[in-house]
């Protein structure tokens, strides 16, 4: 009961959640409303290689009855010959410790999330943003480090007289504990899409795949999406513990 | 002859320089130049009151013979209720230092255009972002503040593995030292554009056209643009030295 209270009073805490459609942003979601937040979900369109990450952000959001604004941007800004997320090159194979992966960095992507998602977060007066940057992350994407986030919760400490608090609670965990923490709170994992490659069934051997897969293992779980192979994760992986 | 040298060799700095169309990043890109840098400029469209700064910005391009990147991008982005730059309220007459002004503030502004101006250098490989931020705007607009810049700087530091360094050669220097940089450097000040109004001739009464006349009259010169009004800012400013 102290729970409905909190969650229709006056003084409830809202909070802007980044959703991508993948899994850490989807339990990231799940585990924001268990906390009593009351949640706007924000995705972003900057020109990903497919939409199948979209459909299942707007899924996720019905699915947990949040606001959910869908804000497309050019795809040109964030555009660069290096990166293969926004369909430029060919997606590489194999897993994400490899130096390949780093084919798959968009140039300053999550400042420029960040930056929208604070914004909104002003304009409906929300007291936190919060994005699902994970420890698995580090080796390849600079912008999900603990440096960066530091950085940049210190810069929207600046950014307006009455600036949210930018939240990454993911930031010292792994993967595999996402999806514990994901079972935990029931997230339909099925309904949340990572494949870089976006066809009907999830490749099983581009980077996300083989992280995601090799996370559910070391969880002890069986993630329940498709996919065309299950087993190449595998042999990718370079540092299974 | 030295100079061409360094235009053309491949050792030559890139920067990437976010241009309004407005005075102080007309003077920033002359500056720029005149020290040497192959210049990107880049004007990023988010929907303000009137596109007679773009207009202006395209000017100060062709006129500096750069390169000129236009990203437009929703404007329902930086959307607030509270700001009167993207259309949504009145704009109030009189000096900056009214409270008033803080009307015009949009929400988390330079962040969003910095991390797009960032993402553009990473991808054209510039080695330096420089914005016009500068000593006047700190009262009003918090994401001009030396606090906000340094934070920015070090998250700019962070974001990738080869990052642009920002800077804001402006930030302690007085609008009026920004006039006299720009006479020094024969900037073509009537082919800038400051007005909030958009009307044909500059308005002369709200903030910006007040503290520019003003800069420009510290600096003992006379804007060359047409106003409406000269005179107004003189009753309306709080601080005159």
């Amino acid at each position: 009961m102290e729970n409905v209270e909190v969650h229709n009073g006056p003084n409830i805490r809202k909070a802007v959640v980044l959703l991508s459609g993948g899994m850490d942003s989807a339990v990231l979601l799940a585990d924001t409303l268990a906390k009593g937040f009351a949640v706007t979900a924000l995705s972003i369109n900057y020109g990903q290689r497919h939409v199948k990450e979209l459909v299942a952000a707007k899924t996720l959001a019905q699915y947990y009855q949040v606001e959910h604004e869908i804000i497309s941007v050019p795809s040109g800004i964030l555009e660069n010959l290096k990166s293969s997320q926004s369909g430029h090159a060919e997606v590489p194979e194999g897993h994400y410790a490899e130096d390949s992966m780093k084919a798959t960095v968009v140039p300053n992507r999550n400042m420029f999330l960040l930056s929208i998602a604070v914004a909104r977060a002003i304009a409906l007066e929300a007291h936190d943003v919060l994005y699902a940057a994970h420890a698995g992350d580090y080796a390849i994407y600079p912008d999900c480090r603990p440096e960066f986030v530091a950085a940049m919760q210190r810069a929207v400490e600046q950014c307006d007289w009455n600036p949210p608090e930018l939240r990454a609670p993911f930031l010292r965990i792994s993967k595999a504990n996402i999806v514990a923490l994901g079972l935990q709170l029931n997230v339909p994992f099925g309904e949340t899409w990572t494949c870089y490659a976006g066809r009907r069934h999830s490749c099983g051997r581009c980077g996300t795949c083989c992280e995601r897969l090799e996370a559910f293992h070391l969880a002890g779980a069986v993630d329940p999406l498709d996919y065309e192979d299950r087993e190449f994760w595998k042999t990718a992986v370079q540092h299974e513990s």
